[in-house]
């Protein structure tokens, strides 16, 4: 038995099974018009945040999802300019995109501000580009943004959301997609998080066909770890509108002016393999 | 809260962390000389084994870790004949290494027999080659196995066991390597299961060490994903006397007379992709 007061427990009923990191204390709880947003101070993950009773992120871990969501895009874009990220409240993605010199404009389409403030507050690293000239902030709804959008405006528009309730629910749609195609221009690329191989296998395959089915030239799931979400192992969709999504810029990617901590171009050709079953599920 | 009637709890107090699955009942529960062996049937992971409260295995994805611990392996192996397990008593090891059609004889070496009678028993697709001729099955201690054995005998050793800590500890010291590495002949190859590259950096680095003082003129660690070991992110170290291990039987491997759900020729790369952090943990 893990007593509640020094153990956050995640339940992932689709699953039958939940994790728990032990706790020093709870820093906030708060509220929102969207979502119930709390944070913790962990015993051996730093600060983690949940949104209504799901992690989100922790400082220890959070560097395997945020690198995963920008490096590969990033490096697979002939050369990106503008992006658009959605979603992506802790920063930790507009942090990461930013850290790519040829980056001209990273705009961050987050519903809800308060995610934005509480991780200015509690996660400070994950904002320590807010400050960029380059960087945007608009708090209003991610799907109205990308079918406002004038058309071929982005090249890269990077979907960091929840699960696929909710208010994220409708970033999981044909209707999106296409609305990012449009948005995209010629070698736009679209990346989004797409659970787990393991559990959300029925999940991946749909989200395959709705990009196809929107138009996209090429879709492929990289996998990564991800120890705070259910099963541990996680994944990223990206989708092209002309690109062997295979090929990156693997020279640029081996002299990166930046750390990285997990990403590398081996790792990123890594991630690109996919298992047997996802293969035999996917049909591709 | 999590009652303990309706959930096994793991608790890794290392990493400050847990993991539950959701159970039907409890199937057995068998003190042995050496450990305690629970087994479960739970609500969406099939049956789990746990020892000393640690869970060892399930149904649902034991998969990746048995292909992990024998298909790279033999695969890099330039035609492994005389395979060794150590520990591995679920069998599920045994069952892919006798997939390969050039290996003559497979011996599983598992200090506990309680441990491969309640897999026949509570896991017997696990157990379907466990009749196969070239299977045999001694029931004493690994350490002491090696350390009998014919300089040169064995083309593979398997390294299954639990954590290094009670009866696997002897396992993970350098003295063991070079029992391994003597019982090898030419071209032999060592793997044995590394725990997790996100919390057990330092055993990793110590195990690496430790073969290479042994005499192995190679170590390589592959990852793969592990959802029911703690952070859901696993490892299988690989040491060689003489090959490079990132070379491997890449046609025999996609040519593979056998199924296998994890494991494929683009895996196998994949997994010999290091994360940067580890390549700073381990110098290389």
């Amino acid at each position: 038995m893990l007593p509640e007061t020094e153990w956050f427990t995640e339940i992932c009923d689709e699953a039958g099974s939940a994790f728990s990191f032990k706790i020093k204390e709870k820093l906030v709880e708060v509220q929102t018009g969207f979502q119930k947003i709390e944070i913790f101070e962990t015993e051996k993950w730093g600060r983690l945040m949940a949104i209504d009773g799901f992690i989100m992120l922790t400082d220890r871990d959070n560097f395997l999802y945020h690198e995963m969501m920008s490096h590969p895009v990033l490096f697979t874009h002939p050369d990106p300019g503008r992006v658009l990220v959605i979603g992506g409240g802790d920063c930790g993605t507009l942090r990461e995109v930013l850290q790519h010199p040829g980056v001209t404009s990273c705009e961050q389409v987050e519903i809800d501000e308060q995610v934005t403030r509480l991780s200015e507050q509690y996660f400070p690293e994950l904002c320590s580009a807010n400050n960029d000239p380059r960087a945007a902030f608009h708090f209003v709804d991610g799907i109205r943004w990308v079918k406002d959008a004038e058309p071929g405006h982005y090249d890269v528009i990077i979907v960091d959301s929840t699960d696929p309730i909710g208010p994220a629910q409708g970033l999981f749609t044909e209707q999106f997609y296409r609305d990012c195609h449009r948005a995209l221009g010629e070698d736009g690329l679209l990346v989004q998080q797409s659970e787990s191989p393991l559990i959300h296998q029925r999940l991946l395959k749909e989200m395959h066909t709705a990009m196809a089915d929107a138009g996209f030239a090429a879709v492929n799931t990289l996998g990564f770890p991800q120890p705070v979400y259910p099963s541990g192992w996680w994944s990223a969709t990206l989708a092209g509108k002309t690109s062997d999504l295979t090929r990156f810029r693997e020279q640029d990617a081996t002299q990166r002016p930046f750390e990285t901590r997990y990403y590398n171009p081996g790792i990123h050709r890594a991630a690109l393999a996919m298992p047997t079953f996802l293969h035999q599920q996917l049909g591709k």
